[in-house]
């Protein structure tokens, strides 16, 4: 098992690790306060979309812990915060509604703590079955040793067990198929670099981290074999939206004809959507490029162009992995 | 006339902006010791290509201020000194050739400081009728009202004058042709945020920041018209050395059939060399990215790939400008 976790329901409290901090702090905070976690997921101290879904259930099962009347206005309240926090993360809605589907079943209310404490457990232990499945289907991306470089952070900080993408690349490296890992720092808030590095680094793997902007010239000098990143919302002709960046490694992939998947547990089909202009866009707030934690770089005034997230043409993406399967290009998932 | 200045010979010294401390800071240093520009050049507090060269020519010559013996020794220690500072900047060398040309054509050693001050003036003077030059014959990119996006500084803190790829969008602006800037931050020093965005400012020309691999999800929008940057290098058939993620940006704009234009004076070409393979990459200190402004972000001994800049190949730029003429792919500089 891993040496940090991201979060822990222990004590009838969560217990989650601060992702805001790392790496050059590994603080551990301890709450059962719905609107401490929802703020969490808001400032990004807890993220990645497989995360953030996991975190809100239990964020709603222990908001529970000393409610002994007005349960269902209580539910409702606790569930649209959350519903609030994060627009483009579907795997947060999917988390969502389980936990609202086995709230309208409880029949006895004095017991309803428990039961979704239960649930979200569930839905916990279900991803990181979802983990695993996604590394062992990766596999056959791995035709010879290979160079990988990945965006973002896809690991045990952003879902349960070894993540999505990340624990493709785990499993490739612990199966002798990964020779190195070249990690984007993932501008502007630089979870490559503060994250997905320290995760690699936790599990001995080596790798080299670079700015975005230098993607294109390692591919240019023949170093990158093979491009994986998680997402955030998928739809069902396979256009895919994830961390702002994506797109561009993808734009740059196929100039170098470099093979681009995706790695994500199935809850990220947005079964509702067709295509990727029907995504919605999360704009974040321009002090995040402006700033830098904390430290004002510059004029705080200046206009910015900010969304969190991009979308990628299903056109772009090689393969598209989930617990399910592996799919290739054209993408029709079912409804 | 600009309300700000990179460099100004006053009082026999050189006056510069410190350009590291900007926008937050705006710090003019003094100096008549051709050490501190040496290493003002190294640590980027004075860069730009152009500006390399007429600053390095200005240490030559305020160096001989108070010489009065031994002048050729003196004189190869202080080129040997320049000359070490930025590999791939070919301005350098062509203001440090001029400089050596004028030194070995002095008769009378007496007058060495005023005739190499001159001469430096000389070559300052002649960069700003290029920046002039540039700014005019740029002026046919632009067919309508259109947005333009732009990396790195290329500015009055790049150049003499208004610069080599912000003249021309500043021309174009105040003909009526620009509509609004859009500048990518340019990691990992941040040029685009901190300078472009101080010298648009102060120009009162209207823009929009981003990070540099938010610029695909950007044009994927319709809302980037034309790119244009400077170049650092130019090889003989139009392969271009410029700030890292310029070849990036040129892929991207490949992809989304949007014009990618370079404009630097001729100087930039390097006449010596064919292709852009020939071109030596400088590589930078991975704390650039490992730590932020003198404050850590991660382990400072992680493997960095930091190139300085990366090579766009002709193929991909639809246009070169210089003071001379414009020009069109394919590219064939006269050696």
């Amino acid at each position: 098992m891993n040496n940090y976790f991201a979060i822990k329901f222990s004590e009838q409290s969560l217990l989650y690790l601060d992702q805001t901090k790392l790496p050059m702090q590994e603080v551990y905070i301890k709450t059962d306060d719905y609107e401490r976690i929802a703020s969490a997921i808001e400032r990004l101290e807890l993220r990645g979309a497989p995360l953030i879904g996991i975190s809100a259930a239990f964020a709603i099962a222990i908001s529970f812990k000393s409610i002994s009347s007005d349960h269902k206005n209580h539910f409702e309240k606790v569930y649209k915060r959350l519903a609030s926090t994060r627009p483009t993360a579907v795997n947060l809605f999917y988390a969502l509604d389980r936990m609202k589907n086995t709230f309208e079943n409880i029949s006895d209310y004095a017991d309803t703590y428990q039961i979704l404490i239960k649930e979200a457990q569930a839905i916990l232990d279900y991803e990181e079955l979802c983990s695993k499945r996604i590394s062992e289907i990766g596999s056959n991306i791995f035709t010879k040793k290979s160079n990988v470089l990945t965006h973002c952070n896809t690991g045990a900080l952003a879902a349960a067990g070894f993540g999505t993408a990340f624990a493709v690349i785990k499993k490739g490296f612990d199966d002798g198929f990964v020779k190195h890992v070249y990690v984007d720092e993932t501008r502007p808030l630089l979870q490559g670099l503060r994250l997905t590095a320290y995760e690699l680094k936790k599990n001995k793997i080596p790798f080299t981290v670079l700015t975005d902007s230098m993607a294109a010239i390692l591919m240019q000098q023949g170093e990158v074999d093979l491009v994986i990143t998680g997402a955030d919302r998928i739809a069902l002709n396979g256009d895919s939206a994830n961390k702002v960046g994506t797109y561009n490694l993808a734009v740059i992939c196929n100039f170098h004809n470099i093979p681009f998947y995706i790695a994500a547990p199935s809850t990220t089909i947005d079964r509702k959507i067709a295509a990727g202009n029907e995504i919605e866009i999360e704009y974040r707030n321009g002090s995040e490029i402006l700033s830098f934690d904390g430290k004002q770089i510059t004029d705080p005034d200046l206009q910015t162009f900010s969304p969190a997230f991009d979308v990628t043409p299903a056109h772009l993406i090689k393969g598209i992995i989930t617990e399910e399967d592996f799919y290739s290009f054209p993408y029709n998932f079912i409804k």
